[in-house]
């Protein structure tokens, strides 16, 4: 393997330490009260080395919580949604693995701040959305499209819609708090949502 | 009718002008800037007049929200979920009321103000679902049960959980504003939950 040269590295640490310092202090203290000389302070880097590569306080949150996301995916085997032919199958586990990353106390701080600050701030609520969210939510378009296909979804069916079946639950008890979040409530909305909360004849 | 005595007139109209100064204040401001003096200040009234009926900022603001969450009820026809029977037409007929009312500007800021406090304070945030959030979902559990019972909700499936292919995809699209909030959404999600996204043998 080649290696690499110094000042990159050097690069790729200071860049790690920013977004963990960027995640960190929007956690701690919400977006509003994180600055860019914060981030800079904590990551032990000058200000004027964020300012290099970001515009914006929301653009260097937005890459830490898309590189967190990225971590995510290889953790929770995120990056696409299996396609074993069990539609059913394939569904559960990609929820369950759902509701351990919102479990999980590393992102559950930083997100919380994010998406409280999406809530009320629509420029930033928009850019999360299209950087982060959407682009999470195609990977079910692109199984329902298949399963589809497959004859395992009802024609007619627009897969855009089909998946808040999905996320829109997980999401409301995330965000929302209201019933915990476990393997057993992924599995019952996934049973829910492909057959129906009405019996079959 | 008897006639008011001038000072329950002069409190009702007090308790209605602290409401008003407190949802348009968080609306504009936010929660965490809303204070007790700027809600006195905008109602015209002493700010011992709000710490005779309430004795914190949280307090003031979930009443303001019961208040307009009653408002709406009357509305919107919201205070039950009708049961005509027919349970696709009922649920079609409640979610479009929560469209519209989701969509209505007068509660867009003061309850995104407040559910993204939510999400990241979650002392407010139980307080919040255990007054405001629970009780309304508590009318789907009673018209899913009675479903049940009819015939029309399969047996096995849990109202509590079966609502949340309701509420959470609604709840989804508000709080994220990824896609519009319309009618037509309603009923597509009303649909897709009672028949299920795969095929019906």
């Amino acid at each position: 393997m080649a290696k690499e040269p110094d000042s990159t590295r050097r690069s790729e640490r200071s860049r790690r330490a920013i977004f963990d310092a960027a995640l960190a202090l929007v956690g701690e203290a919400g977006y509003a009260k994180t600055t860019i000389e914060g981030i800079a302070a904590r990551a032990g880097v000058g200000k004027q080395t964020i300012y290099r590569w970001w515009p914006s306080k929301a653009a260097v949150l937005l890459d830490a919580f898309l590189d967190l996301g990225a971590q995510a995916a290889e953790a929770y085997g995120e990056a696409e949604i299996p396609d074993t032919g069990d539609l059913e199958a394939d569904l559960k586990h990609v929820l369950r693995a759902t509701v351990d990353e919102l479990n999980d106390p590393r992102h559950d701080a930083p997100s919380r701040a994010l998406a409280a600050e999406g809530v009320i701030n629509p420029e930033l609520g928009a850019q999360f959305v299209e950087r982060l969210l959407e682009p999470q939510l195609q990977l079910y378009v692109r199984r329902l499209a298949a399963a589809q296909e497959a004859g395992d979804v009802r024609p007619g069916v627009d897969p855009r819609i089909a998946l808040e079946l999905f996320v829109g639950p997980l999401a409301h008890r995330w965000l929302l708090r209201t019933l915990p979040l476990t393997h057993a409530y992924a599995d019952a909305v996934v049973d829910y949502a492909l057959h129906g909360l009405a019996p079959r004849p």
